[in-house]
């Protein structure tokens, strides 16, 4: 095979040592709060039965599923003419297996299928890869990390507060600071179209709202417009769009704006409880921001709405979630309220890039290189290597001889910090060499100095 | 969707918060141990151009690629003739991709395509499943784990040594201790060839001689005189079946009867070598055991060969790797020698779980459970929860009101040790009511030195 042929699949992505400890960085963190909170973790298979993807995407999603060729003679039930009726028609009889698109739907079955062991409420946590034949862009890719966290079984608002206290927790452990956590619930959006005269088109309004930051206010009510809503129902959304109706805790305008609607009125006393809740918690809710615009393509949330903004980059949402009725009714099993956050850690990841946040000095694997200059060192060289490692200290003895540059350029790409060359002078007097790569200085310690000093440091 | 359809794919498993704390407990020692010796971690797509994996694990290896059908019309390039042609002609048509099969050729490409910005030697670790469409048995799945260390660019068997170091140490780490590495060495193997008057068959010797524990001594014998060994040959090679003839430090049998042989020498020399530095490095050497008959099918292995076996588990090798001198020769960048050693994280969950060796008390993720009795408790009872999570302790507030039967049987399915009771009385004495899970005893606790108490516990 020739090198130009070497290539990886449009839209994947290799992961090498610093983009790794970087992204291990950012994932232990939302792991432990995840398991602080007391969500457990699951895990599905990559691949799920076509019959439970498929459908629940809707169309487009549908094509956007990667689908798995059977094993073996995958024509053996084809004839000629499933062939000549097409990809589509095709499909059932060589494909029965796809790659898991999200992890929403295959917890919702994993939850079906479990019901009878499972302890409601039930919270799970899950941080797998997903993968969608999206045509890549930048922020977008085939296969990329969600992190979701679910709380199923319950609908206390207890879970919501609970929600924004662990977001707040795994952004301030990151030391993301100027974001926002957005947040609407459906109810909400249901009383601006009651207020407005346009009771039951929630959906529609929803569509057109969810676009209001890229295309402006004049466009969404041109688009609702034709979609038929009526010039008065327009110049009551208008201070709704423009914002100049908000939510406080004070006098509440929004409150107002709802209080003739029953669904409007529901939305607010689930977000004041909230409220109440996160202030129990002595949660800052400066970051928390009622949206009565947050619409997330309404999708299948029936209660509150989150969306999670890092000003100052550039880049859509970076987090998100909501509370749901009925995820499980797909798969026969109805009523089973849930809530849940997914946290998007490619974009979160370039997020921190570009605002320059990973900690550079807990990005490293090795703290020690030691050099021996000459193979009847090697057997002194490893009895240090093994007390540095028993003292849990990450340390190598680089494996070949020869010139210093090597070993040196080798520390330097990787980032150690101290370099330890043992020689035989070094060898008779017990005294070690000891090269600080940071700063460039170098010292003289005994080994057991040694060990005491980095095991501190 | 029927109830009855639910279901996953044949030969994958879903993992429930219990296997996961299990495997993640895994894992994590696996994890550590790696970076504590200087390995970095990469992570390579899912999918691989099927150019880059077919061909690589032999005719079988390609029949056991998952492939996944091409996006949009996957029918387009495609004729009726090339239709009737068969499966194995429509392929290169309706699909370009494959999933992983292992992380060593996804690991080969990664290096050839990144041979100028890698500083050599090498050492990466690779954690992440692969998939292969085999007929699913017990300990056998289509969805599995490895973890890969790998050093490249480097022949110096202080690299060997640290292998076999690695390998003590995350066993240490998970308290498996009844366990033996066998090495050989692919020279020895060729010494043997040698040595019994069938120079270059060592193939046919190592495919024959790896069968030894499962079909005995007569059976390896007959199989290498169907494939031609002459009867001299086989009686010379007895000693080695029987384990007569072995390798010990004293006077080496093994190295007396391969003195004749070049080859044969190099494998001792090396191994001699190896041993050397595992002393060095203060290895206890009772689990190593060199195995003359070890070939692992031999596959690529140019020099070392290791395996590791769990005596007394009902299970094969549960970690295994060696040295070879052209890993990336077939994406033409040929002289890299590497050595690696692969850990099968499923297989080792077996043994740990049939050796009963999960440690239970650090499976557990929520420490506390909160119980408040009444609404008007809430508020209190999510300042203590806001307190115990700031001191790092993992918990949680039951969310529904109700019988307290089910918050006790939420924390005793889910092996929360401690719940406190949070009603009226506790908030106006300042006194919890703790309850001991395990022992089954109460307690009372200012909150203070609740916090205390747990956070020392």
């Amino acid at each position: 095979m020739s090198d130009k042929q070497l290539g990886i699949p449009k839209g994947t992505r290799d992961f090498g040592p610093e983009t790794m400890a970087k992204r291990h960085y950012i994932l232990l963190h939302i792991r432990s709060t995840f398991e602080k909170y007391g969500f457990q973790p699951l895990e599905t298979p990559s691949m799920e039965q076509l019959s439970v993807l498929t459908g629940k995407y809707g169309e487009e999603g549908d094509q956007l599923l990667f689908k798995i060729l059977n094993s073996g003679d995958y024509l053996k039930k084809t004839t000629v003419e499933d062939f000549q009726a097409g990809a589509h028609n095709l499909l059932t009889k060589v494909s029965e297996k796809g790659l898991r698109y999200d992890l929403t739907v295959p917890f919702a079955r994993y939850v079906v299928m479990h019901r009878n062991e499972i302890t409601f409420p039930f919270k799970r946590y899950q941080m797998q890869p997903v993968w969608r034949a999206d045509r890549p862009q930048r922020g977008r890719y085939r296969e990329f990390f969600q992190c979701d966290a679910d709380v199923v079984g319950t609908g206390s608002l207890l879970c919501e507060a609970e929600i924004v206290a662990m977001i707040t927790e795994v952004f301030a452990a990151l030391s993301i600071k100027d974001y926002s956590i957005l947040i609407n619930h459906r109810q909400i959006l249901a009383g601006i179209a009651e207020a407005i005269g346009a009771s039951g088109k929630e959906s529609e309004l929803a569509v057109a709202m969810d676009k209001l930051a890229k295309i402006g206010v004049e466009n969404v009510l041109k688009e609702l417009a034709s979609k038929g809503f009526e010039e008065s129902s327009l110049n009551q959304l208008l201070p709704i769009l423009s914002k100049s109706i908000q939510w406080n805790m004070t006098d509440n305008p929004l409150e107002q704006y709802l209080s003739g609607s029953l669904a409007g009125n529901k939305g607010i006393q689930d977000l004041k409880r909230m409220f109440q809740y996160l202030e129990d918690l002595k949660l800052s809710s400066s970051q928390v921001v009622i949206d009565a615009t947050l619409a997330r393509g309404l999708s299948y949330y029936t209660g509150t709405i989150f969306e999670v903004v890092v000003n100052n980059a550039d880049m859509g949402s970076v987090c998100g979630g909501g509370r749901y009725d009925d995820l499980t009714g797909i798969f026969g099993l109805p009523d089973v309220s849930g809530v849940g956050i997914s946290f998007g850690v490619d974009r979160i990841y370039d997020v921190m890039e570009q605002l320059d946040l990973f900690p550079v000095d807990q990005l490293r694997f090795t703290d020690v290189l030691l050099i021996s200059l000459d193979e009847s060192c090697d057997g002194y060289a490893l009895s240090i290597l093994s007390k540095l490692r028993s003292n849990n200290i990450a340390s190598e003895l680089y494996p070949d001889k020869g010139k210093l540059k090597k070993p040196m350029g080798y520390a330097h790409k990787k980032g150690i910090p101290w370099v330890v060359l043992i020689g035989s002078e070094e060898m008779s007097s017990g005294k070690l060499s000891v090269k600080n790569m940071i700063q460039g200085s170098q010292d003289h310690y005994t080994e057991e100095d040694l060990i005491k000093f980095l095991a501190s440091s």
